[in-house]
Order: structure tokens, then sequence, then C-alpha cells
């Protein structure tokens, strides 16, 4: 059974903490969602430690209960979820880092599962979209994000957590027309940074347009971006630093943590083949360790929302 | 004389702290409202720590001036106000909690003065419910909180933060249809969880509520609800762990500070014979402990309301 | 040349940190911007710290890059801008330290450069606006704050934080209806504290004034009332401690990062001839350093305002 | 097989954290030792929070590897460790609190095994010697300490955590004479609280004996006190305040980390039959958690002090 | 009654803190030693905050217990001690400040009592030495220190916390050859900083003198020294940042908080008139306020050296 | 000029810190010692964050002033310092990083300097002795350590922070029986982690062997090893985490800084040709970040060390 422990009968502090205090298993069969952990932070170009995430999420998930009250639904008696542990990326080299992490979404998928992964840093998700992408065909994609990050190099590498969404359009993993940014703001380099979003179709809502247009109307513009397949992907830093302050690379003028809840939930209904949620860096955090709940609360919201759609395989 | 110390005869940092630089005064006599600590934590299902919010509170509060711009009154002109101290509620074992705490309360009101009561955790509301309904009779009430707290039972006690509405209801201290819940959300049990609403006619303003409506809408829900004498409990969690981490079982996505403050002063004129804040847990907080540093400014809104309406008894 | 060190040629967290990556130099020829820290907060009548501002919003201003996407301007092309280091202040005696920052300020009016000061604390800002009338002449002022700081004395002495501003009309810095102060709140003493506003014609947008009518409304008023040369004084604490709890006198329920941005973006084509930020206090916090951050930021929104009037002098 | 999982095969920061990253298992068959959080606070009189050690330890013990340098013993080659997970203690009620951690530890004496507590505070002694002297008869105790925990009663209660060896002596379970207090310091009531100790043959290591006199003197004076079956209790706060900062009631002028490890390592060879380690309250520890760190050495001292006497049963 | 308020009757974290849980009073009749906050902290020439030592101390302070194990005395008992609140002290302008603590100190000497005071930066030893050497002449000084604190000028001020026993010397309140120092270590500016110690035949311990030739040695060569009315001085830095890291300009390789309270000690029997303890600066402490625990036991420790040598005045 | 800005000529917290107030330079003609920075920690096993090191120890160095009480030596009259910056290491790619590092430490070389070179991760010491070695020949080396750092392999990678000195050796780099550890400690994998020590002549000085014979013997231990060139690698975790918690793999039971110092101190005279100093991490340091200081100050001593032995080269 996969039901999280009840914190009625083992209080919220207590056992070895997993994700939402579901059950530890890297059995697959009759898994419809895997949480995983990819605690890999060297793509980062500024604080690191987002490898620290997935222990930290998991701790503080320990609060999550079992029914959204605002989409009235139960994920775990609609989908059988499961800790899967973490994928084993070692620290050093990027590339080797990548193949661990397609390597282990892509038995995921095989079980017919969806992955539902916790970071990390971004340079996670182009593995994640390989992997989806394989079992999938080419995706639509929503991010949330303040940055953009599609950049081309970084000191003559081609990986890192700025690049993976050019680099997935490059290899074909992205419908055209089918990619969709949310939360955008910050300095910049200049205007042409968006050439390349201009020549691939990428919608951007930036952050001016969530706060003066509002979340519903943000809403209508990733569903009318969002078709067939949907990865999602959840920068932690697209919610301002107050909230989030747990982060590598945080951005001033973010959304808050009830704008974040409301957008994802409003993704419900779509087809959501993978999702992850990346960049909690719990070390710049306080002792409440906010960005670390937060993320619990988003990677609920996603449960809700997978769950909304897809009822449970087998009764 | 009761007026807090002035920052300009004695540096705000200077001399032992006192809720907002009040005397500290174990003297009832011509009180109309006593400030006390009810620091008492040993119903908290999750993060203890609680019992340090009225020292902590006390400290921030040194910050807190005379005159509210928005209400345009001066609190400690028209009621004398002190600090009551703390009541001496021993950690260990909770019944033997809430008789100090009632007895405490109870002879605050006796004195004919309102107490305004710090905690310490949410399960105190219910010995303070117990005090001031025996002075006053069946009471409204408005609860201030991220979660319903009208659970019934944990682990085979009666007693815990999370149960005191469902007790005091149970106990006739509440009137029926004159019980409001302001900034409801987070993953529940499920819609079960509602029927104790429905049954004793509990309304609930939810978290989505306040932001689509607004302040100003919640403040009218609030007082069609509001009637007679007026329990107000305030639990800090019912706003943002961005503005509020230090607590024990923070909910993501809640209030501001702003819509805070103005859902306090919009109970101006209402009949409130007692009130707390509550959940209020130090070590989670950072090092700027803006999270007692709000539950001052609250408390400080509360008086405000309280002045509002009371008079000075004697001048 | 003056461009931020690129983060493609050294990493965010490489080198001996300057204001935003940019060249320290005490040469202001053919300089526009001078970046410069005054780190004095010795006029600080509760929580001290602030001395420590300038080095953490370096730090913290690795982060910025080179372009606004909103105001859609190349500060650093349009400008020449340096980190001109910190005006060398003693932290013993504030009539000693105003003299410091003043011949300070005034050297770089006198090189034909704008200073924009990193405090410290807000009794800066009197020495720079006496700099700053000397060169430019009276002056239109916005203040974004949430006290008033035109408070008269303190313990005898005319010279702290609170006071700058009732100085500087007294000594004639200020033209007489061209003075608004934005983000106003929080305890005060009573009605006459704006005596003194109604006398010289300061105008006052408190804080519901912002949250009630918007952010665009808001500026409306600040441009209604500036005109000529301005002086741009930007207390952190006019934020709300959730986005800024490093500083000295916190008080809730305040500005959101994303409200403080556009605000200041809002104040594009002004004459701003003198800008500070103040009041950056980081060991009350996180470890995130989330209000240095957000300094920064706001910074670089003041660069960026700047450069859309001031096309570089010298190309 | 009950070998931590190797940092060579998975990072040490992946992977849900478990004891010494063992094995999560409540199958006792075939265990020589049962390392067990019981995470229980509510005993504690200043601050909470040692509720919450488990969960820290467990993860920051990420760090142990496997073999002692000192001691030149596998402890994992030569017994069969699991993380047992938590006995689930309710928070509330004490005596309730007890009876479950006594039956939980007398599950792991029934079935051969030694039990490993990781506390909680220190009143969890209690029910683990009951547990320790039914399955072993009366027993002989060290105790790490600061504190003599010896008082008599608490606002009329008889359990809280400054009481348990008073208690464990009235119930007869520490044999006369063979009860040795290691590192007892700070302002105590006054020279009759040693009346108890003069009555019971409890023989006093005090801090500066320790200082003066050297580790191995030391081992010797416990070494003489000590024989049949031995408990083990290690209060963190014996350690000073430097090295242990997390717990609730620090006494400052304690044992350094490396005295606490070599005291730990010189009871190798006695029959130890349970053991705990108590008081780690990781709030109020800084973010490198230095206290729960070493706790996780400590509790791997005591497993090696295990290991140097008892072989594995079945091999 | 001047007991501390009890642990068993209101529990440590209850009540509005005072020092060591002593009545506030500022009635000095009948009074023997009168515990006393200068929070002063505008001598700092590095990181400020001592201004908020007193209010720290005061809360971490409840955990002192009544009896001196090592010293077997009962201070309260044998000394009627109070909290007399702190000074005053406005925080522009070192001169006022020092006439405000002048001022103070003298009338806590007028009544007979002793001063034992709370910085406050060192600048503040400087009119307490003025008010004892008023009232009991010219005085013995023992500081413990990892600074020198002769330094001449700052900036070109006279007064600031590196220079009090240089003007204190000039000024004739130290008795020649009756100084010695402490703990005296870390970089500095070159051997003439000594020219000032041998004219007037202040003894320098270094800590290399201390931890090769021991604590008992170390008393020794202050007992040779001390002689007469002694003033002693305890600046916290003398203590090593890793058990005293909330400090303004702290200092490696220091003492140990072991070391620290032995010495202290060490005093007992002599004539100390007044004492003080200076530089805790909490903003830098960690979450456990580890240096606020350790200055309340330094207090202790002094408390009982006075209480050895001066019975009650009257009993 | 080189001499570190004076604190009585600008504040110590004023200007863009530099290591010790030095002179920013990139020059290297007429220099005698280059403090460089070489922020990577790709090469971290568990917590990252070192990469952040050379920044705050740059923030913290600013306390360190310029004579040596106990070598009785100027470093910066007899050499001349500069900060030459940081070498611009990229993030990712340990075999790209350590190129950049070694290119850049043989400019130095080169120019006739000696690198004083703050880490990064340990993995930065490898190409440290590669360029050290190859102005020198062979060195003889001196590594301050909990961990011996001599492993194999790790994930299948020949490059980490656990494997510099191995690979060292098998390059040539180290002379045999010129290789002396000091502090090693903690759990550890089995006793044939010794075999290469054997094999290559590498002494090791355990830590109970520095605490049970002092640190005058452990000055013997290193000086009868080191001979000729000495290359001396100081990594901050062979101190207690009690004084350098702010580190990546803390090990308990370490160093004091007084040790630490002492034991820097007593290489004075040998022939020191390059050093480096590794694995501060300061996200896991307290606010009072004690681990940079000590960092500071240790290389303050070495600086000390290298200006005993050679006197500046032109004067």
């Amino acid at each position: 059974m996969t039901e999280p422990l009840s914190s009625f009968r083992s209080p919220r502090f207590a056992q070895p903490p997993t994700f939402m205090r579901l059950p530890h298993s890297t059995d697959l069969s009759d898994v419809d969602v895997a949480m995983v952990g990819a605690p890999y932070d060297g793509g980062t170009s500024y604080r690191p430690g987002a490898r620290l995430g997935p222990r930290e999420i998991r701790s503080q998930s320990s609060l999550i209960r079992t029914w959204s009250y605002f989409l009235k639904v139960h994920p775990f008696e609609r989908l059988r979820v499961v800790d899967y542990g973490d994928f084993d990326v070692p620290p050093i080299g990027i590339e080797r880092a990548m193949d661990v992490i397609e390597t282990g979404a892509s038995a995921i998928h095989a079980a017919g599962a969806t992955p539902l992964v916790v970071g990390g840093d971004h340079s996670i998700s182009l593995p994640l979209l390989r992997a989806a992408a394989k079992a999938h065909g080419p995706l639509a994609l929503v991010q949330f994000d303040s940055h953009i990050d599609t950049w081309d190099d970084y000191f003559g590498g081609k990986y890192f957590h700025g690049s993976p969404f050019r680099r997935a359009i490059e290899e074909g993993l992205i419908r055209r027309d089918r990619f969709v940014q949310v939360g955008i703001r910050g300095p910049m380099y200049g205007e042409d940074e968006f050439d390349f979003h201009r020549a691939h179709g990428i919608r951007v809502v930036d952050i001016d347009g969530v706060k003066r247009e509002g979340v519903d109307w943000t809403i209508d513009q990733m569903r009318e971006v969002l078709d067939g397949p949907v990865y999602l992907t959840f920068d932690i830093d697209s919610v301002d630093p107050a909230y989030a302050p747990g982060t590598g690379t945080p951005e001033t003028g973010g959304l808050t943590s009830h704008e974040a809840q409301r957008l994802v939930r409003g993704l419900a209904g779509l087809d959501i083949v993978a999702a992850d949620l990346v960049e909690v860096a719990p070390p710049y955090d306080g002792p409440g360790q906010i960005t670390s709940l937060l993320a619990a609360n988003l990677l609920f919201e996603m449960l809700c929302v997978l769950a909304v759609r897809k009822p449970r395989r087998r009764l």
C-alpha cells in the first residue's frame, strides 16, 4: 500500500524521511508515479548546494497531507506513488551525470510510470527530457523560471544549468510553438537573447504579465500553448526570494507562493508525462527551510494535477 | 502610568524587555488590558518551540510606538495596558497546563480586564475560551489560521493544538453560526473534515477567497458572522511562511503581512472580550526574527481595535 | 572600459567583489556614475549593522547582468560606471562622519558624475543632499521609506537616522512641494508628526494607498511632485521584512520586491542628480542574503533609470 | 547484507537518509544492533527540539565510514546493524511516551539484539533502562552528562528529563556502587543535591577532574565502577556548547569532542547491553549541524565498542 | 527577597527576562551587587551589535542556578543582587555615552553596592573605571582580552573600544604595576605597541603562556599583580571564537570556556570593587546563542567570587 | 606599496574586500607572494560551497594586522604581497579546472613569486603541486588534514578532492619519505588504506598523537620529514568542527585553532615554495563566519613563516 504514513499513527517528525512519508521502494511494478531525487548540482554557475535539495525536501514534505482541498482530489488514492530513492549521480562530470539520470528516468517510463523528479540544478532537465521524449515523442514544455535557460555555452561547455532548453530544442525533444516560459525577469544581457525564442516559437509570460494580468490569464496563456504530452519543469527561482531564499541564482521580484500554487493547479487536465522541480539549495535557506516546504507543496500540487487526469491504472 | 517606555528617553534596545516596553505588573487593579504570555507548546504535533514565543515577541515589540496612523487612535491613552508577565505553565502534562492557563485568564476577567494572550501553541485557546465564556457567556469566534483545528483526537488524546475549537464547540463555549475561520488552506485529509463545520455552522473564508475577493470583502464576511462578545484568535501560520517562517506547522500560500494587518484592523468596533496570538516559534525564524516582529505588530493592531471601542474606564 | 566583468569569462563567485563586478577606480575622469559605499551606521536608533551593507551588497551584486529587459536599456553602454570604493567614514562621531561623506560626494559632483551611494544608515542622506544641492541647487526629493524621518531631535542631538529630511528642509536643500514619501506606515507617535509635513508641503503616499490604488497610480503621484533636479533616496525598510529582513528598524506590512522595482522604474526620464540606497544591515538577514540581493537589483534599476535619460557624455 | 551504503556507489548526499546509510528494516531476526530513534522531547524543561534529533542525526551520519582507525575494528562486519526506524512516540503525555519506548526497546532485547537509541530528551533513558533491566537484570550505568539528572520532581510530576536516574534507582534498575557520572558541572542548587548520590553510591567525575587528571585517568575511574551488564547513556550536553550548541540545556565549560570520543572508546570490552545518545536539539545548532555530526560519530564509537566485544552471532 | 525565580515554580523560559531571573529593581537600598546593562557599542571599530548584548544575556541567563559546585558558595544567599536595568545610553556621541555610564555607576557605588556591568563594547570600561576610582581610589586592574586596548587614538578621537586603558592610566585611575592582561594574542602592529606597557608596568600573560603553563600558573601570575581594590574587566573575545563567536572583533586561538571559568574563579578572595563583561554581540552568534550563555556563566562566576569574600552586609 | 590598508585610515569594514586589505593587482613584477583564490569545488564528494571560500575569506581577513607578536616579524615589510585575484576556474569539468589552476600558478612561479592559494576544495592541490614541481623539482609535502586524500578513484574518475596526493605521488611530484600528514582521524574504510602510505613512505601524525604528545613534538615530527623545497597544504577540516564548522566534509575530534596556529608557526625557517589553504565552505558556517576568520589567520601565519626565511628580494 502506498498511502503516506499517517501522522496520527506515527508523528510527523518520526521515521527515516521519505518524500511525503511514502514508502521507499525501487520496485516499479504497479507504480503510477515515481518520486525520485536527482541530487546533481555540477551545472550550477553561482551558489552550489542543490545536490542537498532532495534530502531536505524529504524532511519538509512530512507536513504534506493526502487530499487537495482546492482540486478536491485524493492523489494517493487515485495514483500509486512511491519514493523511488535518488538517482546515484556522481558529483563529477556533467556528461556522466546526465547519462545516469537519463538511464534512470527511462527505466521509470519503461515501467509505465510517471517520473516526478526533485533536483538538483536545472541541468537535469535535459536528460529527463531525453528520457521522456524517447518514451512519448516530442513534447510540449511548460517552464516556470526567472531565467530563460536557453543560453548557448558556458566556458566552452554545452551543458550547464543555463542551457538545457536550447539543447532540448536542438535535439528535437520539444515541439515548435509548444513551449511556454512563465515568470521570466531580471537583468539580462540583451534583446538578442530572444532571437532563439523567436526562431523556435517559445512563448514568454514575463513577471509583469503575471502580476498585471493575473493568475487566471496566465493559466490561459499556458493552456493555449500546451497540448499533447507535456513536460513540466518548475525552477524554484521563479518564485520570489522572500518565499524561496534557498536557491542558487535567486532573482528579485518573482511569484508569490500562492501564485505558484495556483499556476500549477491551473495545469490540471493536461497530459503531463514527466515533471521536475529544481534548484532548491537548502544551505541558503533559513532555519525554517521554507523553500523546501514550498517545494514539497508544489510537488503535492503536481501529484494532484496528475491525479485529476490519470485514474489509478489497476484497482 | 502605563505608557510604553519612550525610545527618546531610553533607547529601544535598553532595559529588560516587556511587551511593547510596558511596565511589568501583576497588579490588575485599574487595568484595561493585560498582555500576558502563555508559553506552552506541549500540544504541538510537529516542530516545537512556541514556548519561546513570548520572550522573543517581548524583544521584538520594542519597536512598537504609541499611535495608529491607520486607525487614528492612541491605544495607551485610551486603555491602561500592562505586561502581566507569563502564566507559569509547566511544560509537562497538557491538562495541567490548561488548568493553569484557565485559572490565570479567569483572574484577569474577574478583575474586569481584557486578556491579550501571547502563545504558546494553539492548544492554549481552549482554556482561554473557557475563561472568557465563563465571564461573558458563549462567544462569537474569529480564527485566523491555515488549519481548521477542529480535528477530534490525537493518539487517543483529546487535547492538542489541532483540536481546541472542536472541544470548545462541544463544551458550548462558542455560539452557533458565530464562528468564522479565515485563511484556511493546505493539503488536508478529505472533504469529511468539514462535516463538523456544517453541523455547527462554521463559516470558512479560505485563502483563495481572500486573494480573489480581497481584504474588504473578507472583512465583510467576518463582520456578518461576528456579533456580541467576540473571541479573536490569530494563529501566525495563517500568514505565509515568507512573512512568518518562525512557526511549527507552516503552510505555504498564505496571507501577506499587510493583509493580516488590515484584516485585524477590520474588526474595529466589535466587542472583543479576549484575544490570543499563537504559534510563533522563534527557533525556526531567521536572525531578523521577522515573525515575532509581525506578531508584535498584530498585537498592536489588536490593542488599537480594543481601544477604538473601549475608552479608558476611569480617567 | 567599465563593463561589468562577464560571468562567461570569470565565474560570478570569483575575484574580489565590487559593485556589479565593475572596475574599482578612484579616478573620476570620464565617469558618469560613481557607485560608492558610505558604511556609516552611527545614526542608528535600534539594531546596528548597516556599516556592513556595502560589503555584502558588493558580494550579492555579482548576479547583476547588463541589460534591462523591462526598460530596454544597456546602462553600462550608455553610462560609464565605476565602483568608486567607499567613503572612509570613521565610526565614531556623526558630525565628522557627515563631513567625510559630504566632501566625498562633492568631489563626485565636481567631476561631473552622479553619485549612487550605498549606505549605511539613513543619516547619510543629509550630507549627500548638502553635496547635491551645492552642485545643483535646491532639489526635489523622492523618499521610499516606512518611516517619515522628519523627527526633530534624539537625546538632544540633531543628527540621527530619523531626522535627515527635517534638517534638509531647514537647511533649504529641498524645494517646497517637491518632496514625496512613499510606503509610509507603522505605529507612530501621533497626528502631530505630520504638522511638519503640512508646513512644508510634503506629500505622503502611505502603504495603504500603494496597495489599494496600485503601482501605476503611485508612480503618477510621484511624478506629479517631482520636477527639476531630483534626489532619490531608497530606505530598504520601505520593503516588507519578508523581502528585506536585513535592516535595522524593520516595519511590517510593506512593499513587495516587485512593487519596489516597478516604482523605481517609474522614475525613468526624471533628472535624477544623486541617489542613495540605505539601511541594509546584513547581520539580520538569513544565509541567502536576500536583502542585499534586492538592494543590488534596486541599484541596477536606478542605473537604468539614469541611463534612460542620460546618454554617455563622451563616446 | 547490512553494510552501510558505499559512498563510492551512491554519493553521500543521495538516498533517503538512514542512520549511517544502513538499511531501514523492522525485521529484527538475525540483528545484533538495532539503531532506533526515540523522538520525544516532552520531558524538556527549557528549549525543546530534541524530537528532531533522530532525523538530523540520520542526515549527518551519512559521513560515517566503516572502520575504526583507533580501535582497529570493522563494526559492520562483526555486527549486523540496522536502522530500525523510530519508536512512534506521541508528543503528548510523558507516561504514554515512556510506555511506547519501553515496549519498543523490550522487543529489541527480546530478539536478542542490542538497542542503540537516539533521543529525544533524557527522559527516554528511564523506559530504556526498564527494558534493559527486564532483559538483563539490574545494571551498571555510565552517564556522560553536565547535569546529575537525579532531581526528584518537577511541578509535581515524577517524570521529566531531570529525574530519570533517581527513578531508575528507586525502581531497582541500577546496581549500587555501579553508577558513574562523567562531566558534571554548572551552577547547581546546593550541596544537598548530592545526598542522593551518597545514599546510593553514585560516583561523580566532575569536569575539573577530567580536565585536570586527563582522559586516561577518567577511563580508569569509569572502569573501576562498571562491571557486569552496563547501560551507557550519553547526554550531548556533557560536551561543551562550542562543540555541541544544538541542545536544550547547554552547559558552559564541558568536554571537547576529542575527549568525548576517547572516553567512549575507553569503554571497549565492557558488556554494554543497551545505550542511548540524547538531547541533540537541531534547531539550536548552526547551518553546519556539528552537534548532529558529533552525535553520529559518538554513535559510531559506541558501535565499535560493541563490536570489539561481541563478534557477530552467526557468520 | 532577591533570589532568582525558581525554575521549579516558573519555567526557565517564562516571564520577562532579567539577569539570572533576579527581580528588576532600581532601588539600591540594601543591595550588595547591582547587575546592570550598558548597551553602548558606538566605540566599536569593526562589527557593531554589542548594544544588544544585555538583552540576549538576560535571556540566556535564565539557565543559571543558585549554588557554585566548584566554589561551594550560594551567591544569592550571601549577597543581595538585583537586575538594576540598563543605563539609558544614547547611541550617538561617545562622550555623552561615557557621562551617562559614569553617572550611573557612581550612583551604585554611592549606595554602597558593587556594579557588575554587562556591555556594550569595551569603551564602557573607562567611565566605569572613573566611577570606581572615584569611590575607591586608584585600582588594580585585571583584563581578560585578546587585544591590549591601549592604543592611543582612532581617527583623531581619544575614545573608542581600543583605548580605554591608556586613557585610564593617563587619568590616574590604575595603580602602577597593578595591571595584568590575560589572553593577549593575534596579529598586531609592532613591538612598539608594548612601549606603553613597559612605561607603566603592565604585565601581559599572552595566550601561549596560558596554554603552555596552564591555568593555575596563570592564576598565580594574576594574583601576584592584584592587590587592594581590584577592577575586573572581561572582554569575551579573550575566549576563542569557537566558544564565543558572537563578538565584534573575534580573535582566533583563544581561551576555552573551561579555562575562562577557572581563571575567573581563581580571583576568589580578592577585593573586587567593580567588574564588567563586554563585547558580546549577539548578531554574530548562532541560533544557540552560546556566547551569551558563556557570558551569563562568567557573570555567575564573578558573583561567586564576590560572594566568597563579601558576606551579606545586613542579615 | 603593498602594505595592507590601515584601519586607522580606512575602517576595517570599508572598501572592496581583498585578502588582508592588500592591493588587488595582476602585475607580478616585483612581487614576493601572490595571494590568489582558486574558487573551485567541483571535486567535492559531499557538501559543496568551497567555491565561495575566497570571497568570504577576503571579507574576514580585514581583521588581520601587520606584525606577528609570536614570530616577531613584519611580513608585509619583508615581503611584497598582493591580492592577485582569483584564477577564473569554470565550475564545470575538473580536468579543465585543473588546467586553469596549473597555468595560473605556473605564471606566479615564473615571475619568481610564491603562490599562496585559497581554495576551493582539495582537488586544487594537484595542479598547484604540478606547477610548483615544474618550478622547483620534486617537493617535500606537509598536509594538515583529517583525511588522507590518497584514495584511488571516485565513480571511475581519477580526480576529486580525495585523491590529489595519490596522483601527485604517481606523477612524481613528491619526494619519497618527505611527505607528512598531520591531524588524521575519523572513521575510515580499513587498514589497507595505509598500504599506499607504506609503499611511498608517507608519515602520519594522527590526532591522538598530536593530543597526547603535544604541539612541540608534532613540530619535531614534521621537521624531521621536511627538507628542501616544501609544499604546504592546509585542509581546514584538520581543525575541529567547533572551530571550523564551515567546511564540506567535517570530521569530529580535531585540532583546536591554537594548535593549528602553533603548528603552522612551527614551520618557520623551512623553504616553503608554495602553499594552499582549502575546503572553507562558508554556507555551513554561522553568522560569525569563524571558519573564514580562522583561515585568514592561518594565511597570516603562513605569510609570517615565509617572511621569517625570505627577506624582501629587492629593497
